[in-house]
């Protein structure tokens, strides 16, 4: 991967670094020769996992530590180049049972890390995950940066807070910040077993043990899944475009997949693809979901082509069969 | 004052009552017959103030706490017919120089004040105000709730966290909330002596002591002010309307003003009519302010007009009047 060589020699923090996205993008930097540093609190229910973190590179730091925890992260922070800033709390139904919980995870814990970064290691090129959550019910499809806001869950509400302050800390700090909207990331390394993680691994591991697929509603909700080793790139991308000035600081970009699916369509494919005799099945929508719902969602990553030259790379069946693969060879994650 | 007379008999929790708004709705529903109760923490910088509470008025029980506090909160909930939430951090400069404070204020608190009031109280009518803060710079005039929200500063990022958690549950929870969007409020019991509680109490102060008003910049940035009898008019309607059912749970709704002016027309109406030979004058703005302003600002209240039959009735020189009548007759304030 030609991005991420250009972090050969540099220091990088991720956070949430033992989770699915976090320790994939470890092992990447790690893999490409950057001096890795990872932070994660290991949160119960998060799935965070030491054995994400691939045992040969020994250029991987671990330490267990809250991101709002100044003592622990000042020291990490010390001659931190890039800062890949994944920890969180993900699950949104998670955040209606407990709601200051995800609060303290994801606004103040981020905004406790923001001014640690502030105080101690300002120069650091700051790159953060936020979620398409943020814009709850899309009033128009793909949905671009400039749709309003109006998040359907308090998981929702907090991270826009926590994408909010990495755009202030650009745009009024003048750290080098920028915030990447994710949509449904799968792939190698997402716990399988925890729930409130999204539809993709619980599809994933129910078709892999021949189980029936159940889909909410009519099944006709549109989504456009990241396969993890794109969303990798533009993190690596994003991080480069921001430290060469080519990104202004505190630009919040889109990422998108141009395969748009319904959720019907991906159930039907993985089924397909596990080859374990599984089924699909529509069922109503259980009541506390429906009402955090969002509808179909697809994004437009104009921008994310436009600043980053970035575009998906990975078709969802291709993505799909790999992480089937996987999992076939890691089977503790089921 | 009509509307005000609807709350006779029933019980009110004001939260922030001891401060410049809570206080003008705490009097006016304990004049209006209401049994009321006031929850204030008298937050140093806050301008909360014992004395702004009408010593004749024995229907109003205060309390001094913080709204995230469970064991205060559920006391003084139950009960309740009607919350008037208030409380929070206003000043925009000071969010900036203590952010985490802001969010544990305006973020955390008010969710376990929500969180308490879904557990014990769920049938109350919550009327919350907002900020026209949430929007950022405009991107049209005058401002209506479609236009995006995009805060300057952390204050604006809080409030607006705070503002979806109230939202939230009135669509998720069916709590009866509402929240209103307030522009530059100002009248008695306003703080003229601390500081961040915006450009108006400032003007006054300085007006009514004949010394000079700085403007920043050009001075031509618009705003649309409130009188306080208009604010405790539309938090009352707001209240009535959302209790009918005419309103439906987690609306969100501007107030705004026909008057729009500009700071310099402000600062000169203000000057003229505290007659104590002050003067205006321009300065450059100072870069810490610069970098958070919002530019010019009006509200397109329509919203409110249709939903709650609410306008504006105070003209801005009468308010000022009234204002200047009332701090000359109580000058402890300047």
């Amino acid at each position: 991967m030609g991005t991420l060589n250009q972090f050969a020699g540099s220091t990088c923090l991720v956070t949430g670094g033992l989770g699915f996205i976090g320790s994939n993008m470890a092992n990447s930097l790690a893999t490409a020769g950057a001096h890795v540093r990872v932070l994660d609190a290991l949160i119960e229910q998060h799935g965070g996992d030491e054995r994400n973190i691939n045992p040969s590179l020994s250029a991987i730091r671990v330490v267990k530590g809250n991101i709002g925890d100044d003592e622990i992260v000042e020291e990490l922070l010390d001659g931190v180049d890039f800062v890949f800033n994944i920890a969180g709390q993900v699950s949104h139904h998670e955040s209606m049972v407990d709601p200051i919980r995800d609060a303290e995870i994801n606004v103040l814990s981020q905004l406790r890390f923001l001014e640690s970064l502030r105080r101690c290691q300002p120069s650091a090129v700051v790159v953060h995950t936020s979620t398409r959550q943020v814009y709850g019910t899309p009033q128009y499809l793909p949905v671009d940066e400039k749709h309003p806001t109006v998040p359907r869950d308090i998981n929702g509400v907090n991270k826009l807070a926590g994408e909010n302050y990495h755009r202030l800390y650009g745009t009024v700090h003048g750290i080098k910040t920028v915030s990447l909207r994710l949509s449904n990331v799968f792939g190698p390394n997402q716990s399988l077993q925890k729930t409130g993680l999204g539809f993709l691994p619980v599809f994933l591991a129910r078709a892999m043990k021949g189980l029936l697929l159940e889909v909410f509603g009519d099944g006709q909700q549109l989504r456009d899944c990241l396969y993890i080793t794109d969303v990798v790139e533009a993190l690596g991308k994003a991080a480069l475009q921001v430290a060469a000035g080519a990104v202004n600081p505190g630009e919040v970009i889109n990422l998108g997949h141009t395969e748009v699916l319904s959720l019907l369509q991906i159930a039907e494919l993985v089924v397909a693809k596990a080859g374990e005799g599984s089924t699909v099945s529509c069922i109503p929508w259980p009541e506390e979901l429906a009402r955090i719902d969002i509808g179909g969602f697809s994004g437009d990553y104009a921008k994310a082509h436009r600043l980053l030259n970035w575009n998906p790379q990975v078709a969802f069946a291709d993505g799909v069969e790999q992480t089937l693969d996987f999992y076939r060879r890691h089977p503790w994650y089921l």
